[in-house]
Formats: structure tokens, sequence, C-alpha cells
């Protein structure tokens, strides 16, 4: 018999709990599930035979020791910032870890200990990073296997709405932790195109967006999402000329969103002033010049370049950013007011399913000839809790676990899923529930 | 005899040694000069009978104490970083502390221990801050002592290039440290008008600009100077609808700065790919769009609207920024890379005097009307060390450790110079020296 232990029940858990618990008959596991809110984690096990539900303060140094003692592998959802407290105990207590965050530096330095410890710390094994980086690694492997040379990497990832219910002007809506999505991109993006580095700062990047099609999805934008050229190292492609990863988003988005960008309301560095009293029309003002005797609509079309009766303009004014009601809030930081307003307008509607969608493209040299890889994914959400994120994120989590508890994983130390011996069976399984890659070659001239 | 202790012999301190040089015999003082270069140190008192110059290393505590142990008072010019190393011990060892430098958290935090030791640090002495607070308070203070109600209060001011020395189409050179004229505005600058508070982010500052004249000197242009809501509560102006401070340039000066802000090249954050084989061209090409069909020139107008002929072209274009040379680092950010060109391009050639420039607008009313103080004050440098910024800043610092010596100030603790105890007397020998401000007033309709 093994024993899991699932730290977090929070949404992106749902699936990963269903998963071991559908499979903890066939496999002889028990489960733990801790969350600080043991309700929560009460209703996600649903009275299953195999499994309890436990409160969990991840500050209370005793008890989660004692927790994580009595289990063999730990699965940690929770914020990433708490992943080093987990992994210490893990080193200590020689247990097994998987996570679908990315890899820390705090995590990363224990690496040797883990070694030591004769433990595994998987990590980065949701959609992305996860799917993302065992799909690519596939593709590349394939290639380098055949004698390919490759020239070219592009990957790009977006958490969108489900077409079907795709019914607001922004062709967007929130499937995942909103306050990620308005600091999205801050800092500095960099990748290189055809030998040449290219740096966008982040008030350029939603006007510097490529397009693209995702199988019979549509057309996306491509927004480039911060340093792409991390990954030469990480996927063995040192000396590529092209390597690019980005973000999908419906077309036109970037451009409404760039205005909020220009108008400085995703900056969460400092609090506003006044916020008690504050309406969304005088939130909006705020950011433009005072000139009392032109209307606020007027300003920012002439602030900012856009036309008054534009798409544009039909977003914001659909958003209520011009009404004369109050922001509803008493402090924030801009960023964290328009994160209110978005979180009215953008919510998920009961019913409404969400969708994952991945594409790679890869050019490569064979035999004196350029060829280019598409390879697409898109998953749409199955029902409430099991939304295409938690599916995507939570599956691969679980299988890692399936093969973890199974002795099929020969590693040791701190790794993330760039391994054939992690990303096949994974893919394999992945294919079998539906998460399954599409794949075109054709020649470049 | 009383003894002084001069920590730092840098550019702005030249002004500095040389006043308390000047009345050392006057007033019985001996001086002693301490810098991590010894030479330095020692050019600057020139082999005066009552200095002498030291190695001073303020890292090293033991001969740190010891060397503030055995004066009077202390006046730090370091960078503004070592001060609270220089702080603390002078509330241990009870002695006075002088400095140019805004007030940091740690500084402020020793506030109740000088207070218990018995001595006063007197800090933001130089010119901004310094002799923008002294003169701005004297107006407030003035204004408020016949009966009148403070409305709107703007300041600004600009360390340039003296007119007759300004031969360059920037109309700009390099008076100060230039990092920090690389990295100026960078955060969001926050201010209020007629009651609207209003916010703009770096990536839209230099877009924001204001315009005015300063004496027989000219059109100058301003752009916000950072956090001006906070002089509310330092000036005790909490309630006024209208504060603004800014940063004076010479026209057409902050429309081209804005082509390195727009690009990113000001971004002090990360370091850039294969610097040492980089050419100018490069540089700012790295900013651009891929399009290897377009020449660099034609990308840049096209991506920021610029006319390929205009003045802001002809700026850029006389900086080399077009060049194939390479930038001669092997490393760097964007805003070092910068930096550097900048540096051989704005460089103060031999025999160039630089200007400071500050402009205060209060408006008040008075007996049911709306008066206007306009208070403006330009001082060109004198000679090669004694440059305008070097003479505004020791100046005043000068003159307060003098009053200090003469037991004038009967202060304990952290100040800055906002009571007429420190502004008078300083303002008043400032003014001897030709450091004055013309005030214009007339009625507001």
């Amino acid at each position: 018999m093994n024993k899991i232990l699932i730290l977090g029940a929070g949404m992106s858990s749902s699936t990963l709990i269903r998963y071991l618990l559908d499979h903890s008959c066939e496999y002889d596991w028990k489960i733990t599930v801790g969350d600080k809110d043991a309700e929560l984690a009460n209703s996600k096990i649903n009275g299953h035979e195999n499994a309890i539900a436990v409160e969990f303060d991840i500050f209370d140094e005793g008890s989660r020791r004692k927790l994580i003692g009595e289990h063999d592998v730990v699965v940690s959802m929770l914020p990433a910032r708490m992943h080093p407290l987990v992994a210490n105990d893990c080193v200590i207590l020689k247990k097994h870890m998987v996570t679908a965050s990315y890899v820390s530096k705090e995590v990363k330095e224990l690496d040797q200990k883990a070694r030591e410890s004769g433990i595994v710390m998987l990590n980065e094994l949701g959609v992305d990073p996860g799917i993302d980086h065992m799909s690519a690694m596939k593709l590349v492997d394939d290639i380098r296997n055949k004698g390919g040379k490759i020239l070219l990497f592009k990957s790009s990832t977006g958490g969108l709405i489900a077409p079907e219910y795709d019914t607001n002007p922004w062709n967007y809506k929130f499937t995942w932790n909103p306050r990620n999505v308005v600091l999205a991109g801050q800092g500095t993006s960099m990748f290189i195109r055809n030998g040449r580095y290219k740096y966008i700062p982040y008030h350029k990047l939603f006007g510097r967006v490529e397009k693209t099609t995702v199988l019979d999805y549509g057309e996306f934008e491509v927004y480039p999402n911060r340093d792409s050229l991390k990954y030469r190292e990480i996927y063995g492609l040192q000396d590529i000329p092209t390597i690019f990863r980005g973000t999908l988003r419906r077309p036109g988005f970037c451009k409404a969103w760039d205005i909020f960008v220009q108008l400085g309301m995703t900056d969460d560095n400092y609090q506003m002033q006044d916020v008690e009293s504050m309406t969304w029309r005088q939130f909006i003002n705020s950011f433009l010049r005072y000139e009392p005797k032109t209307n606020v609509e007027d300003k920012l079309c002439d602030y900012l370049g856009l036309d008054p009766d534009g798409e544009v303009m039909q977003k914001l004014k659909w958003l209520g950013i011009f009404d004369d009601k109050p922001v509803g809030l008493n402090t924030g930081s801009p960023a964290q007011i328009l994160q209110k307003l978005l979180e009215d307008k953008w919510m998920l509607e009961p019913g409404d399913k969400d969708m994952i969608a991945m594409q790679h493209k890869i050019e490569y040299e064979i035999d004196g000839k350029r060829r280019l890889i598409t390879s697409s994914m898109a998953t749409i959400g199955q029902d409430a809790p099991h939304t295409a994120m938690s599916v995507t994120v939570g599956t691969p989590v679980a299988i890692a676990v399936k093969l973890l508890l199974a002795g099929k994983i020969n590693l040791k130390g701190v790794h993330i899923p760039i391994k054939p011996e992690l990303y096949s069976p994974i893919l394999k399984e992945l294919e079998d529930a539906g998460i399954r890659f599409v794949d075109e070659e054709t020649e470049v001239e």
C-alpha cells in the first residue's frame, strides 16, 4: 500500500484528486488531502473510502512534518512560494515530491541533498509549464534522433474561454488566477530570431503580436512570453538561431489590453489615493491629462490615438470603465482596482467551459531540405471543477505520481519533464485521455 | 577649536571643501578630508595649513569610528547608501552629521536615538534636495504669515549646460552623475491638480511635459519628478489642490529622450547578450522588429512615428547610435550601454560651464484675490571644479556646518531645512554668494 499526500485542494487540484481517487483501488493507494480549509479538502474527496481530508497549516512545522512523514509521496499544489518549506521536509524525511510549478531557486538548490536522500522532486508537471515541455521535447528528440538539425523553435500556450461560451467583446474570461492575468508580461520579454536578439519592454509588448491559427479553432494572437532565451539551455538548443515562447489570445485582445498598460493601470507598485470615494470614471481619468473641459472618452482617444467608435473603445465601454459608479474598494494599487472591474465582467458563468490551446512550430534541416512541424493541441473543459485548466494541470501530475509509485521513474534529485523516461509515458496516457497533439509537417521553400 | 570631518572628496565636495578652508582661520577650524582615494582628498586641500587628507574606507569599522570620534561634526558626501553606517556611528559617538542627501528610511529611524544623544543630523542640504526646500518654505511661510491661503505649488529644478556652452542638438551635457540621468524618472510619477490625482507611468513621462521660461534664460520643458504628493506633508500643505514637482530640460529634449524610453534602452534590470561583439547599430536594432529587408532607421521611424528628417532623428544620428562601430563594452544592461554612448557625446568639454535653474510657482488667495508668485533662480558654474552643481550643493552644506559649530542651530534629531531657523540664515548667505531668487508677483484673474 502506498500513501499519497496532496497539499492544497483549490481549483487546480480537482482533476488531480479525482484521478488519484479513481485509480486508488487498482493501485492500493491511500490518499490524504490537506488544505487550510478542511471543508474544501473534504468536498474534494467526497466520502471516498481510500481518502481522508485534513486541515493543514503550512506554517505549523511540527504537524507539517508529521503529516509528510506519514506518506510516500507529497504532491504540492500550494502557492509556489510555499514549495520550499515542503521540499525541505521531503529531503529530511526522504519522501518524493511532485509539483506543477516552476523550479524555484530554493528548490533547485536542494538537488544535491535530494540525491543524497534518494528521493526525486518532479516539477513543472502541469500544462505550462509541463505539457509544453513534454510535447516540445518529444518533437525535438524525434528530430535529433533522425539526424535533423533544429533551426527554429516557437511555442505558445493560452488559457481561454471555449468558443461556444465566448460571449463578450474581449473574447476572454478569467479561467485562472485573475491577478496573474493582470500582471502578465511585466518586465522585459526577450527572444532570438535568425540570430538577432530582440528585447521588448512591457509597455511595447502588447503592440508586438504575431498571428497564428490553431487546428480548427480559428485565429489567435501571440505575444512574447518573458525570457525565451533561457529555454535554449533547458531544451538543449544552445545554438538555435530562432527561439520564441508566446502567450495565445484571441484577435483584438492585445490591442485593447495595451490601453491598460499604456495608461499605467496594471501597475501593482503603489497604492492610489482616495480609492474609497473613487468612481470608475475617476479611476481612468487619474491616468489622463488634466483638461476639465474635455470629457474622459475624448481625452483617452486623443492620448492614445483611438477611434472613438472603434473596437477598442467598444471593449472599454463594455467593461463600464467610464461609468460614474464607485469602484467599491477602500484601498488598492491600479492593478488591484483594474482586477476588481475585470473580475466582475470576465467571470466564468455557470456552465461556461474553458479551453487550453498550445502550439509548437519547429523548423529543421535534414538531407539538405528545410521542414516545418506544426504541432497543435486544444482541449475544452469538462464541467465546473474539471476545467481544461484543471484537467491539463492535474492529469500529468497524477500520472507522474502513478509512475513514481510504480517504480517506473529511476531519477533522483530535482527534475522537470524533459527526458523521455518522463515525457513518453505521460504524453501517451494524456493522449488516451484526449489531450493530444496534431502534427502537420511541410517543406519550407 | 572645532574639528570638521568631510567624508568623500568627489566632484560635489570641491566647493564645500573650499568654503570650509577659506573660513577655517576666522573660525579656528581643523578640517580632515577622507576619501578612499587619499590622493584625491589631498588634491582638494591643496596643502592648506588647517587641513589634512586621509585615506578612508567606509567598511573598516574600527578606523571609521576612530576617525569620526576625533571630530565635532561629520559631513558625509559619500554615496547615499553609505550614510546609514556613518549616521549610526555619529549617534553612538555623539557627533553632529550633515549631508546633502535625501533622508533614507535608515537615517530617519535614528531620529529618536539622535535626540537622546543630543546631536543633530541635517540632511537634504544641497540644491535639490536643499535649496528647493529652503526657498519654497520661505515663500510658503511668508504667505501664511500674512494670512494667505496657498492653492497651487509647483517647483522645478534642472542641472543643465550654461547657454554659452550649449553646443549640441540635445541642448544637454552631463553636469552630474550620468547614471542617475539615464535612470531618471523610473517608476510612477504622481501629483495632484485642482483636486484631481494624476499618475504617469515612466513610459508616458517624457510625453507629458509642460513649458516654462526662467528669467532671461529662455524656454524650458518640465517633466514630472516622481512622487510630488509626499511634499504636501513635508511642506505642511496637506489640503492643497495642486502640487507638482518637475525637472527642467531644454525644449525638444524630452521628445528625443522618450525614444530611448520607448525602445527600452534605459532598462537596467537585465544584461544584454553578446555585448562584446555588438555595434551601436545592432544595439538599437535589438529593440526593433525583425525585418531584415528594412533598414534600422526606417524601422525606428515606422515603429515610433518619427519623421525621418525631423529633429528627433537628427538628435539620434548626432549621437552615432546608427553607426556600425562597436559599443566597446564586454557586458552591460541597456542603460549601461546607452550611458557609454552618452558619456562620449555629452561630456563637458574643458572650459564648459554648467547651470542650475530652479523655479517655484505659488498661487495663493488673500483678501478675496488670487495671486501668483513666480520665484526663479539660475546660477552658472565658476570654473572646472566649482561647477554650478558643486557650488549649489556645497555652499548650503558648508553654511549649515558653520551655523552648527557657531551654536546657532538649536535642533536635535534628524532634520531637513524646512524651518526658518535653518533656511533663513542659509538663504541669506547664499544670496550674498550670488545664488538668489528673483520673485515676480501678479494677480490671477
